[in-house]
């Protein structure tokens, strides 16, 4: 399948480049963890990371559970020996049979999906204090605009490398590096249930929530965005809903605001 | 042993009160999911959500792992029924031993304790989502300020209902409200190991540190806040160090900035 294409900004391998050596240098951190799933995203800020640190300062950590193909889980080693970096691999099993004999009456599918992906953010926060490292997040803007990630979960990490690039900008780049084919034709997915992707479940393609997204990045309101981007009135609205509904996942938690200068509000930090 | 109380900001709990139920009433949430302790903050919390939002819309969740003494569980508990809100107590020793089985070389305290703090938002969510309630954390503003929690583990939660108090604030608001005094006089603790303290971990009082933060806040430097608190220099400084150094944990993950407008920076959210 072809993915969109879009141009990148320019420079946007230097600056990013740049805030990686910034913020995972010094100051206690001697590198990066990152979570690698099989997915352009995470093949992606890997290998930026390993192009800005040095492949001895990015770990690749490879959280599988039994419905990650074992094929797939061979694939992304052999993705980060192809980078040079260290890998490992910890089956999260464990941990969320663990969860689940807790918890029996949890079994709606996006609970226990959620209840993953704040697993693997335990376990890369616990190896990367054990090595000094910072946990790198994999999350792009159209995820970070949909809410279409777990709160705390993939959500929870130090650094956003690629949190400005939308999807499109991410194959775009993917592509212009050089990432195997393999992964960047591989359809998004949560990997929530099998046969789940993110186009999907989200009713649209990457291309025309992207084109949605920019819309709304350069203010223009939602009659504008449906004339402009001739998609069906209902979509863009779906879109637009979206953004508005998850903002809480892109904003602090909230404080009851009592004093002269509050955490998260007016506090100078 | 005497807490230090601090005079509450007037109209604190009724500010309180509408913020409660502002966020958790209305939206597809009906009500919130409180982590019980045994510690002051988390039984205020409790209180002050029972009072705004009625004793059936509020659900305390015991988490104990076997350091916790079984007498402070069902204190604890008895607590929670003299709320007349609904308890319910989940051992997470099977996650916690799942996570320590994968990570064996994960053995410094610090590194233990972050992942049962994460274990816990864990499961707190993970009811939260079935029982359609928000998740309200019990971190107050000493803490905050200190970044004295755990990054996406007791720090991850929907709202933060005493996060302006200061923890001499809470204690004094707790004593108002009737709050056991077997309860205020505890020692505050993280519960990462046994004999855990903050104050002993912190190296000073929470009487000690909220004078400093208070001198802060009221954008006070460092001598100054040396000369009207008469603390130790030494003192003072490693408080105003942690504040900075913590600042991170008080953050939205930073994003490389690439285009127009970025998620949690000047996105229009």
């Amino acid at each position: 399948m072809n993915r969109p294409h879009r141009p990148i900004p320019e420079s946007a391998v230097e600056t990013i480049s740049q805030f990686l050596r910034a913020h995972a240098l010094g100051t206690g951190s001697d590198g990066v963890v990152v979570g690698l799933s099989g997915g352009v995203d995470s093949a992606l800020v890997a290998r930026l990371a390993r192009d800005a640190l040095g492949a001895a300062r990015v770990l690749g950590l490879l959280l599988p559970d039994t419905t990650m193909p074992p094929a797939l889980v061979a694939e992304t080693e052999e993705y980060g020996r192809s980078l040079g970096i260290e890998t490992r691999t910890i089956p999260i099993d464990p941990m969320e049979d663990a969860f689940r004999g807790a918890l029996p009456e949890v079994r709606d599918r996006v609970a226990l999906g959620n209840t993953t992906a704040r697993i693997r953010m335990t376990v890369l926060y616990a190896v990367a204090r054990e090595r000094r490292r910072l946990v790198v997040g994999t999350g792009n803007k159209s995820e970070l605009l949909l809410g279409y990630f777990t709160k705390y979960g993939d959500g929870g990490a130090d650094l956003l490398p690629i949190g400005d690039l939308y999807k499109g900008e991410v194959w775009g780049l993917a592509a212009e590096l050089g990432i195997p084919p393999s992964i960047r034709e591989r359809a998004p997915t949560a990997g929530f249930w099998e046969g789940q992707t993110d186009e999907g479940e989200l009713g649209a393609t990457y291309a025309e929530i992207d084109s949605v997204l920019r819309g709304l990045e350069e203010l223009r309101r939602e009659p504008e965005i449906v004339a402009e981007t001739g998609l069906p009135p209902e979509l863009v609205r779906g879109i637009l809903g979206r953004v508005e509904m998850y903002r809480h996942k892109r904003r602090l938690p909230p404080v009851a605001k009592l004093g002269l200068r509050t955490v998260g509000i007016d506090w100078r930090d």
